[in-house]
C-alpha cells in the first residue's frame, strides 16, 4: 500500500486502496491501552467520532460518507437505537403511529452497509481529553478510550424537569423524548391498568410544542381519562407566540377533554396527584414532563470548550470556538437567531440535521456557513394547527426591538370552493423599513398553516418587507388559494400601515391596558344583524354603506375607533372618516381578532 | 362651496364637502352632446373611467376609492355582471360549487354602497378618443360619450378560438371562461337531454389549466358520457411544464376515464363529432374551447397605443407607454417575466388583481412599481395536482438560457406519521450561479402540492439560489413535513450536482436521444426484489450495501450509470464509484423517474 497521501489524491485512489484490504471496512478503533501509536498512515484515514446517533450526528455521519469514501467514521450512541424519529414519539404514545418500528429511520446495520460507518450503541461519552485527542467511553462491558482526528458532539439536549417536592420521588413521571420514554410510560400505565382495570389521570407539565402534542394523544388512549396540562406561564407557547394566537388552541383542547390551567405553579407532588396553586389538587397518575429542554454542557465544559448561557459555542462552520478538531450541533449548541440577532439554543430537528451536514462539510474541506435559524415550527393541536416562524412579540420586546404587528383573517383558499376555512394570521415587522420579524399562523388541519408559515419562513431568510409579501406571486386555483394568497393580504394590511394609509390599535392594546375604550368614540361598521350577535362595549353602530349618507352622526369630538368584523370594513370606514378630515384608528384584525383572540371578557358586550 | 382645491387639501376637505351636496355621490358622466364643457372644478374630481369589471377592473376602482374619497369612479362592463370568480366556473360546470350565485363576489349595489363607485353593466367600450379624453360607450338603449382624466383598460382576453373548418358554425361549441358560457352550455345540455334522455359526448379543445378542469368537472355530470381531451402538442401544459412532469397527469385523466390525444390535429367538425387525424371520428355533442387566449388589443390598437405581440404595452406603474393618461392592467397587457427576462402576456389572476391596485396606486400619486410576474400555478387534475413556477425546459430553450435540472421525490410529511405520499418535484435553474429558474411540483390531492410551489415561488421572487434551497428552515412537525422538507432535498440534489459532487443523466435525455444506454455500463444498486420488479434495460444489480465488496464486478471500460428508486441511493453508488476512480454519473430521479414520467418504453425492462 502507497504511502503518499490518497485522502487528497481521489484520482489514484484506486490504485492505493484496493478491497479486499481497504483499512475502512470494519475498521475498528484501536484502544490506547494496547500501546498503538498514530503513525503517518492516520492521514489517509482520518478517524472522526461523532458522539450522539440521532438528527444531527447521523446526519454529519452519513455526509460525511458521501465526501470522504475513505475515512473512518464511528458513530457513539449512548442509547439502544439509532436514527430514530423522535419527533413522531407523542404520536406512538397516542397510537397514531402503531407501531413503534416505524419509528426506526435506520438500523445500526444498514448504516454499515450502506455507509461503511461503525455504530456502536449502548456506548456513552464520558470524557474527552483535548490534548491526546482521546474520548473515553463507557459501555456495558466497562470503559474505553477512542482516539479521533475530529470529534462531532452530538449530544443532544436533556428534559428540564422543574424542582418541584415530590415530583422525583414518585413513580409514573416520565419525559417524552426517547424511545425508553415511550416504553417507560406504556410499560407503567400496563402495569396499573391491569392492577385495577380503571383509567388513569394524567397531568402534562408545560404547555408548548411536546407537551400538547403529548396531551392530545394521551386523549386518545383507552387507559387514560382525565388530562390535564399545567403551564407556568399565562398562555401556551409562551415564548413562542403571542397571546391571542394561542387562545384558539386553549379552547380547542378544552373542547377536546383536555383541562388547561394557566399561571399556574405546582407546589409539590404526590404519588398520585399535583398541588396546583389557587387550582387545588389535581389527580395524577400519570405525569409527563415537557417543560423544555437544556443543552447538555457538562462533558464540553469539564473538556475546557467555551459554552454560552445556552448551549456549546461554534462559529459558522459548526466548529467549537475553542478547539478546531471538535464540532458540535443539534439542540447542544447555540447558534445564531436570524430575527433577534443572537446566539441562543434551538432544539429543532430540522436545523439539528442542517448542522451536522455543515460540520461534515467543513471537515472534508468545503467552506459552507450555517446561516442560523428562525425557529420555523408548527404543531397540531386536536383539529388546530398553529405554525411559527421568527420571534414572537415577548421575544421582540425581551431583545428591544422596535416592532408592528397586523392580524388578518383571510381563507385559506376561495370561499367559493368547498371547504374553505379562515385563517387567523399575525405578521411582525420592523415599523421603519418594514422588515419581516416574524409570523403566526393558526387553522385548522385543512387550513394549510403549514404552508403560509413556510412561505413565511422563506421570506423572512430571503430579508423580504412586508412590502415584497404584497408582490409574491403565490399559487392559486380554486382548490388551493386565492388570487389575493394569505400571505398577500398580511403584507397590503401591513403595507398600508407602514405607508400611513392607515392607522390600527389592537384588541391587546386594549386588554392590557396601553389604550382605554372610554377615550374613543366606538364606530361599528358591520350590518345591524351582525351588530346584534355581539359588539364591542359601547359601540354605535352605522352600516358601512350608510357611512358616506350618516357622517354626520358620527363624534367630532372624539377619536373614532372604527372596526368591523376582519378589518377590511373597518379599514374602509377608516378612509372615509380619515379623508373627511376625523381623527380615526382602525381596530386591527376587526371584532374576530376579540373573539378569537380571548379578549371577549374586556371589548365584548354579547347581546344574544 | 369653496372654489379652492379640496381634492390636495384633506385636512379642510370637511368644510368644503358636505353632505348632501357631495358631488360624487350618484354623480353620473355629463354627455359630450350636451356640450358639457371641462371646468376648474374638474380638478377637485378627478374622473376616472375603468373599462372592465371583473378582477384587475374592480381591484383598480376599490383601491381607487381606498385611496381617494373624492374622485368620481365609473366602472364600464359589457357583460351583465361584475366581479364574478371565473376561476371558479369549471367547478361551476361540474358541479363542485353547487350554485352559480357562489361565484358573485359583489354586486353593482354593493360596490356603490361601500365604494361610491358608479357600476354601469352592459356597457362596451367602443372607442377611444385621446385627443379629447373621451371614450364611446354601447349600451342597450344605444351610444354614448363620456369624459375622462384617466382611463383603466382592463378589457381581458378573448379565448382563441382554432380555424378549424366548420367549427364555428355547428351549435354546442363554448369557451368556459364568463358567466355566459357556464348558461350557455346548461342551457344547451339540458336541451339535449330534455329531447333524448340520453348522455352526450363532450370533445375539449386544449388540454392547458382550463381545458383539464373542464374535462374533470364534465365527467362529473350526469348528462355526460364521454369527454375527450384532444391537445395538438406532445403532451399537456405544453408550455407550461416538461414532458416527464406531466405524464402522471395524463394516466390520472385516463384513469378517470378522460381520453387523451395528444399530438392529435383537428381537421374538421361536424354537428355531432370532430375528425382528429391519425384518431378519426370523436364524438362530440358538446365542444369546448379552451385552447388559450389571445389579449384584447383591437380597441386600443384603433386609439394607437403602443402594443407588442402579446398584449398592450406598459410601464412598470400599469400606464400606456403611449399615454401617461391611459392605464391597462390584467390579461391584456405584456407585463415582464422575472425569470425570463422579457415582456408577454399571462393570463393570471393574481398578477390582474396586482396590477389593477398598482395602476389605483399611481394614479393617486404613489409609485409603487409591478415587478414583473412568475408564472406561479397550480391545477388540481382529479386526484393530481401540478403546481408549476417560473419558467419550463421548453420556455427555457426558446429564450435561450442555460439551465440545468434535478427530479427528486420526496415525501409530503414524515413517512412514519399516516397519509404520507411521494411527490414528484423538478426544479431548473442556472448551471453557474445556481438562480432558481423554475419548479413543477405533482402529487396528490393531500400532497400539499400547492404549499411546495408557493414557496419554491417566493424563492424564485426573493432571487434566491438552489445553495439557498438547502439553508430553508420550513415548517416541520410529522403531519406537516419533514426536518429534511421537500423543497430542501430538491436544494440538497441540486447543489450537489453544481458543487460537482455528483453527475446526472436524465430519463429525458435517453428518451429523446440525447444519450443512449449502449454507451453506459448500467448499475442498479436496489434490492434484488426492486430490481426484479422492473430496470432500466440492460441493467446490473448490486445492492447498494454490497457494493464496497463487489466493486471488482463493475466494468471500469466503460462509463457507468448508476441508479436506484428515487436517486438517493444512486448517489451514494456515485460516490463511492467516483472516489474509487470510477467515471460514472447517476441517474437523475432514479426509476421513479423512468416510470412516473412515462419513458418505460425506452429505458424498463419489465420482468414482472
Amino acid at each position: 500500500m502507497s504511502t503518499s497521501d490518497p485522502y487528497y489524491t481521489n484520482l489514484t485512489i484506486q490504485d492505493t486502496f484496493k478491497q479486499p484490504d481497504h483499512p475502512s471496512i470494519n475498521f475498528s478503533f484501536p484502544k490506547k491501552s494496547q500501546n498503538m501509536t498514530v503513525t503517518t498512515s492516520h492521514k489517509q484515514q482520518k478517524r472522526i467520532i461523532i458522539a450522539g446517533g440521532v438528527a444531527g450526528g447521523m446526519s454529519c455521519a452519513t455526509r460525511l460518507r458521501r465526501l470522504d469514501e475513505f475515512a473512518s467514521i464511528t458513530v457513539l450512541e449512548k442509547g439502544p437505537w439509532i436514527s430514530y424519529a423522535n419527533c413522531g414519539i407523542p404520536y406512538a404514545l397516542g397510537g397514531v403511529i402503531s407501531e413503534e418500528s416505524k419509528l426506526h429511520v435506520q438500523t445500526p446495520e444498514k448504516i454499515q452497509a450502506w455507509f461503511n460507518v461503525e455504530v456502536l450503541t449502548n456506548t456513552e461519552l464520558v470524557s474527552i481529553n483535548r490534548a491526546d485527542k482521546t474520548v473515553v467511553v463507557k459501555t456495558p462491558e466497562g470503559g474505553n478510550e477512542m482516539q479521533y482526528d475530529v470529534l462531532v458532539l452530538a449530544l443532544g439536549a436533556e428534559p428540564f424537569v422543574p424542582p418541584v417536592p415530590g415530583l422525583k420521588e414518585r413513580e409514573g413521571v416520565f419525559t417524552l423524548v426517547t424511545l425508553g420514554d415511550l416504553r417507560g410510560i406504556e410499560t407503567y400505565l400496563t402495569q396499573q391498568h391491569s392492577e385495577e382495570k380503571k383509567k388513569r389521570n394524567a397531568v402534562v407539565i408545560g404547555g408548548a410544542f411536546i407537551g400538547l402534542e403529548a396531551a392530545e394523544n394521551l386523549r386518545l388512549r383507552e387507559d387514560i381519562d382525565q388530562v390535564t396540562v399545567i403551564e407556568r406561564e399565562g398562555q401556551v407557547f409562551p415564548a413562542q407566540a403571542d397571546r391571542e394566537m394561542v387562545f384558539p388552541l386553549q379552547k380547542e383542547l378544552t373542547k377536546n377533554g383536555v383541562k388547561v390551567h394557566v399561571n399556574a405553579n405546582i407546589t409539590s407532588v404526590t404519588s398520585d396527584s399535583v398541588q396546583v396553586e389557587g387550582v387545588g389538587e389535581v389527580k395524577a397518575d400519570l405525569v409527563i414532563v415537557a417543560a423544555g429542554v437544556r443543552a447538555r454542557m457538562d462533558i464540553p465544559q469539564q473538556a475546557g470548550l467555551a459554552c454560552g448561557k445556552s448551549g456549546v459555542k461554534v462559529n459558522r462552520y459548526m466548529q467549537t470556538t475553542s478547539d478546531k478538531n471538535i464540532y458540535a450541533v443539534g439542540d447542544m449548541v447555540e447558534t445564531y437567531h436570524q430575527v433577534l440577532g443572537r446566539d441562543r439554543q434551538v432544539a429543532l430537528a430540522g436545523p439539528a440535521n442542517r448542522q451536522g451536514r455543515l460540520a461534515a462539510d467543513h471537515i472534508c474541506g468545503k467552506q459552507t456557513k450555517y446561516r442560523g435559524n428562525v425557529g420555523t415550527s408548527v404543531c397540531k393541536v386536536f383539529e388546530k394547527a398553529i405554525g411559527i416562524v421568527g420571534a414572537s412579540s415577548l421575544q421582540l420586546q425581551r431583545t428591544g426591538m422596535r416592532y408592528e404587528s397586523v392580524i388578518v383573517h383571510p381563507v385559506n383558499h376561495a370561499s367559493y370552493y368547498p371547504g374553505s376555512e379562515r385563517l387567523m394570521v399575525k405578521i411582525l415587522f420592523d415599523p421603519e423599513s418594514g422588515r419581516l420579524l416574524g409570523g403566526q399562523v393558526v387553522g385548522g388541519m385543512s387550513g394549510m398553516v403549514d404552508k403560509q408559515t413556510s412561505v413565511l419562513a422563506t421570506a423572512i431568510m430571503g430579508g423580504m418587507t412586508v412590502d415584497d409579501l404584497e408582490h409574491l406571486e403565490l399559487a392559486y386555483a380554486p382548490p388551493f388559494g386565492s388570487a389575493k394568497d394569505v400571505v398577500n393580504m398580511a403584507g397590503f394590511v401591513a403595507g398600508n400601515l407602514i405607508r400611513g394609509d392607515v392607522e390600527v390599535v389592537h384588541a391587546s392594546d386594549f386588554a392590557e391596558g396601553r389604550q382605554k375604550l372610554e377615550d374613543y368614540y366606538v364606530l361599528d361598521v358591520r350590518s345591524p344583524a351582525e351588530f346584534a350577535g355581539g359588539h364591542v362595549h359601547g359601540a354605535v353602530n352605522i352600516n358601512i354603506g350608510e357611512l358616506r349618507e350618516r357622517l354626520g352622526e358620527v363624534d367630532r369630538r372624539k377619536k373614532v375607533l372604527v372596526y368591523c368584523a376582519i378589518g377590511y370594513r373597518g379599514y374602509l370606514g377608516y378612509r372615509i372618516l380619515k379623508q373627511e378630515g376625523y381623527d380615526v384608528v382602525n381596530l386591527d384584525g376587526g371584532f374576530r381578532a376579540v373573539k378569537e383572540g380571548g379578549y371577549d371578557e374586556k371589548l365584548q358586550d354579547l347581546q344574544v
